[in-house]
Order: C-alpha cells, then structure tokens, then sequence
C-alpha cells in the first residue's frame, strides 16, 4: 500500500485559562477513518496561546497541570508582552509546553499507553473556537 | 527507493524516580536495520510517567535534570491525583517534559549533534519495564 | 504524486544566552521549494544547549520566555555540569524546552497560526553559527 499525508481538522471548544480537553477519541477516529495502516499522527495546534500534549486524563491530573504551570508562571506576573496585551503568561506556558505531539499508530490504532491521553492545554484568558491539526502520514 | 514506515519496540528497564537512559544507541541502530536512506524517527513513550527529549548524556546533567524537575514539580507537593494514586508530581513533570522526540536522519545516520544524545526520563515512584516506540518513516 | 523527504539546513547565527530566533520564513521557503503538496516539516536542532518551540515573535514575548527560564533555571544554580563547563542551566532549558518541532504543512504552506513563530532559542553561554535541520515528509 503507498504512503500518503492526510489532513484532517478538528474542532475545540475551550474555556482557556488552564481549560485541557482530551483529543484522544479525535484523533483516533482521524487515524482509523485514514486509508493508512501505520504511521505518526503529528497533532498540531495553530496559535500561540496553547500546547499539546499527553497526560492521563482525569479531574486531578488537569487540575494538577494547570496548577503547576500558574505557579510557575503566575498571570499576575511581570511580562513584557502586556504592555500591547494582558496574556504574557499564557504565551510562554505554550511555548514551554510546545505546540504538538507526534503520536506512532500501527495496525490503525494509536500507540498510546492505557491511562495516556492526547490533550491540548488552552492557556488564553478568554473561551475560544480552536482548529486543531491532526496530520497523518502513514502507508 | 519507496517511502515507508517501520515500527521498533525498543526496551529499556528503569528504576524510576527521575532516572534518564540513553536511548540513542538503540535508536541508531533502529535506523541502520532499516531500510531507508533518510526519514524521521519517532522516539514516543507509551505511559503518562516519563518524557522523552534530548540531552548531554553525562552523570552530571543527568542529575541535574532529575534535581531542577524535582525542585520544580517536587514529589511532596500536593497534588489533586495523589488523592487516587502517590505519583501526581510524575504526571505532570512528565506532561512538561513531552512523550516524543522526532529525530531527522540522513545517510542512514541520525541528525543528532556531538554531544547531543536521545534520553528517557521515567518520573514514576517505582521501578518498571519500559516500551518505548521508534517509529521511522523514511525513504 | 509520490511521497518523499527533504533535507534543509538552515544556518543561523546567535548571541546565546536566551537570545530568541524567528525560523519561519526559512521553514516556509524550504517547504515551498520542495516538490511537496502537504506533510510534515520536523524542525531540529542539533545540540544539547538550545531549543526549538513555537511563539508569537515579538520582542516582548521574546524578552519573557528568557526570563521565565533564566528564573526558573537561573545560570547561577548548583549544577553537577559546571564541574565540567560553565553552561548547566543552558543543558537544563535546552532539554526541557525539547529539540524539535513538528510543523504540518498543506497547499505548500505551513499550518502555523497568524501570530505564531517557529522560533529557535539559544541558551549556551557563548555565540556560535547553529545549523537547524528541517526535514520535511511529504508528497
């Protein structure tokens, strides 16, 4: 079977501020509705205010991340970059966290651990509509 | 040549606590034993308590790796998830530091600097088995 | 048309010590001189003392994210490293900021958001020429 890149959209709401959504389901679906049999799924989000990453998904593993990442860079801190806006601290929990993850699949199921979930984390300070990439390059 | 996809379980026993492998010898031969000249591999840890990234790997930063995360995300904190389990600091240092590391070959060789090496943290509170995936995709 | 990779490699020149680089317009001028419709460039660094992340460029957020690591991780530390360098901190950032990034491109353009960079940051101790690899898989 050939190789091939497939590009497939996906849509979030968030509350931002800390907010972390589980894309697993997503992007699972995107990688069994591909024609591919293995591959990396490289889940990418555009914008400069939220990461992606992986993380066991529940209540407390959120709140934990979210805690971690205010304390270490509090919004009340001092940045730069709210001199022009008011989410400096939200800029620099994304760029730490980094923009995306490459997740391996084979035989059309992701290769992720049982309790490891994608996730994105929305640091922004106000709700927002997110597009989030899932390219697939896979055979 | 045609592109492809090939998929290696490398595996690598770890005591835990923060402890850092090199993995890129494992790595390398990964793409030797393949067949492609040049591609991507995917270095990806199934499990939400260890990371993947790169680093010096020397005694030295690999304490200080283990020290700053610890210092950072300390294992004493008080963490939402040690309400279900004892490893809620593993959870996140592993959410920061990322699940995967794509490395870039050429001429069969990976892309890595001199002094730069693939390095498994585990953060989790006990000693385990570890799978991790390399997941080449390459011509 | 077929699948393929591409190997580009970027030169930039750089002060060190936290100083942040915009790396897109040579990323995008490499994913539109290749013969590639869609796919995946993986932006990487070789070396264990800088880091590849995205960030809205400007020289406040710029100015922020060397902070937030210069405190975080402050050169000034207890580091194993310094027994044998001067540059401990940098290893520590460079590593927990990661290596890489992968960027997914579509129409011959990569996926970024308006305001996002794919920014190079450099925390060695000292100037020096860095070569970035950006391999892109694609078709």
């Amino acid at each position: 079977m050939n190789m091939g890149v497939a590009t497939v959209r996906l849509k979030v709401g968030t509350k931002g501020d800390g907010a972390v959504l589980d894309l697993t389901q997503q992007v699972n679906e995107a990688v069994k509705k591909s024609r591919f049999q293995s591959g990396v799924a490289t889940v990418f989000v555009p914008g400069s205010t939220a990461g992606v990453t992986t993380a066991e998904f529940e209540p407390g593993v959120a709140r934990d991340l979210r805690a971690v990442l205010m304390r270490l860079i509090p919004p009340e801190g001092d940045y730069w970059h709210n001199r022009i806006d008011d989410n400096g601290h939200a800029h620099i929990q994304a760029a730490l966290l980094g923009p995306s993850v490459a997740v391996p699949f084979s035989d059309r199921t992701v290769l992720l651990g049982t309790w490891q979930q994608v996730v994105l984390v929305d640091f922004d300070t106000r709700p927002r509509q997110r597009e989030v990439i899932c390219q697939i390059v896979g055979e």
